[in-house]
């Protein structure tokens, strides 16, 4: 009878166990634990896990697969207290947001009789902790996977079988280009989205701000709102490769803003519009998939191609409409001035 | 028999008159018309409007309450078009993301008979035109209404009904301060919701980073598609407001990029992670409402008290396992090396 042992049953931990039970997998059996007390019981109440254990060493007896869902900042203890536990070709997979230092940590600390494939799920929400829990929170969603070197290929199709079932994308990924990528579509949106929070929010005007905060406000500002511990464990566990996007980041608001203040620069700023709204168009319509090594030369240039001849469509239809407007603006503070 | 025109039918003018159609008002008819061939004709066919008028001077004909939704860039031209065909006493409105222009346009074009008050709803998507037009687009969104100088009282509050009747909230604000406000909670997240897009999307990465892009990547690049000349638009009549914005967005960046880099100043970045989540939680559990001006004053310091107490002990806690896992992590890092 197989079994997996979740350790720590948070959003994360304990939405795979629901998701892994709604596949209604013939003989499986889900042991869990959490380090906070009472969780485990209530997963073992709502149907999420079948056997609640009291710590982790005692979680990973008998488990064929261990899937470590706490925070990175206790995964290495965890893995620690595991390893003499562990059984037999037992494969340790993990869901934190950073794998770098997860796999050196593996690589110290499990004994050679285990396989290890790190794993990192790109799904979250608002809220955190078993309460938020959801069986679907990783459906169509990117499941970064990030085996050892010493992994059996085996384990690596188990895990990616793993994520498949919670109707997650598998990607196999090597563990260092995985923390440089996350850092730029995950990491720098957590800071970006951060800092456009704080800012707004520790501005004298914010009682007058948040009553006209709209929609877009919200979903730009959402990743304020991810839990302040992983946040901070982000910058500390991939802070290399986040200042440098942060840094792109900076230079690319700076080059931005010199086009919106540049009243010459008019025609250059709406085509940066166009080029994005298309982009992301092209992005969400057509869901990008791995093509082979030898076949990416030449993906960027037949894209480039399409994008380049409608935006210099759209471009020339609006310029007309601009400068109309341009200069009727210009007229307008000009006389508000002389009034 | 009460008439209502609409000028432009697109995302947000064909939302309005289908919130205006489900409230199933009695006797309520909806003229309208759209710059582009063929939209009128789509609007009456699936209900949204009652009549099609041929341009904008016609379908104001009759009309007590006028909508001007379209792009900023045409609305000017739409004021002058109106102007001699508008009824005695008649109200004019607008939708545009910014106040200012529009509030001294229609002083200057607008005959002394009608009633100026200009209007913005908060929302939006990342369709637009009339076929992603929908009735519920304004509900528990922010509407903010600025009356012209010389708008009646009872054009006001009709217009504060219109709105009310979408399901948005109607906020009077003056156009100047709007246009400030709007610009950090608006026009900001727009501009930086496109370039984290576009320095993504721009990266020789991309494919990889495509793949591996998840939830919140797309949440907070979700303005980067936003129509590219609503966009442009905001930038040019918003521009001094939102150059400020942007310059202050790099400051608070620079800001969280010094606390992310400096190891010995872990404890403030995390409290800063706390503060925007607590405070992002206030924000959406308990919507901001505008308090009288004399009580303005102690809402901020009785937060502020809140705030710093679940600050501190959150931080506390976490102060002991940071210490923990930074160690851990500088000798892994240091091991590493040595090999």
């Amino acid at each position: 009878m197989p079994r997996i042992a979740i350790i720590g049953l948070g959003l994360i931990g304990g939405s795979l166990a629901l998701a892994l039970k709604r596949a209604q997998i013939e003989g499986l059996e889900i042991a869990g634990c959490d380090a906070q007390r009472g969780v485990a019981g209530r997963a073992r109440k709502q149907g999420a896990i079948d056997h609640e254990a009291r710590d982790a060493a005692s979680a990973v007896a008998g488990a064929a697969v261990v899937v470590v869902a706490t925070p990175i900042s206790q995964a290495r203890s965890v893995l620690e207290a595991i390893a003499p536990a562990l059984e037999e070709g037992a494969i340790v997979t993990d869901t934190a947001s950073t794998k770098r230092d997860l796999l050196r940590w593996a690589a110290e600390l499990l004994p050679e009789r285990v396989s290890f494939v790190g794993g990192h799920p790109m799904a979250g929400k608002e809220q955190s902790g078993l309460e938020a829990a959801d069986a679907a929170l990783f459906e169509g969603m990117p499941w970064a996977i990030t085996p050892s070197v010493g992994a059996t290929e085996g384990a690596i199709r188990t895990v990616e079988g793993l994520v498949s079932i919670t109707g997650a994308r598998p990607i196999i990924v090597d563990a260092a280009e995985h923390d440089s990528y996350v850092a730029a579509v995950s990491h720098l949106p957590l800071v970006a989205s951060t800092a456009l929070f704080s800012l707004a929010s520790q501005s004298q005007a914010w009682p007058d701000l948040a009553i006209l905060a709209g929609p877009g406000f919200r979903d730009v500002t959402r990743l304020a709102s991810t839990d302040p511990s992983l946040s901070h464990d982000i910058c500390l566990t991939n802070r290399e490769n986040l200042l440098h996007w942060l840094d792109r980041y900076m230079e690319e608001l700076r080059r931005l803003r010199g086009l919106i203040a540049d009243a010459g620069q008019q025609e250059k700023l709406l085509k940066e519009f166009v080029r994005a709204q298309t982009e992301r168009e092209v992005f969400l319509t057509k869901p990008p998939e791995r093509a082979p090594e030898d076949q990416r030369a030449e993906t960027p240039s037949a894209r480039e191609q399409m994008l380049s001849f409608m935006v210099g469509d759209y471009v020339v239809r609006r310029t007309k409409e601009i400068d109309r407007m341009l200069d009727e603006r210009e007229r307008g503070l000009r006389e508000e001035r002389g009034r």
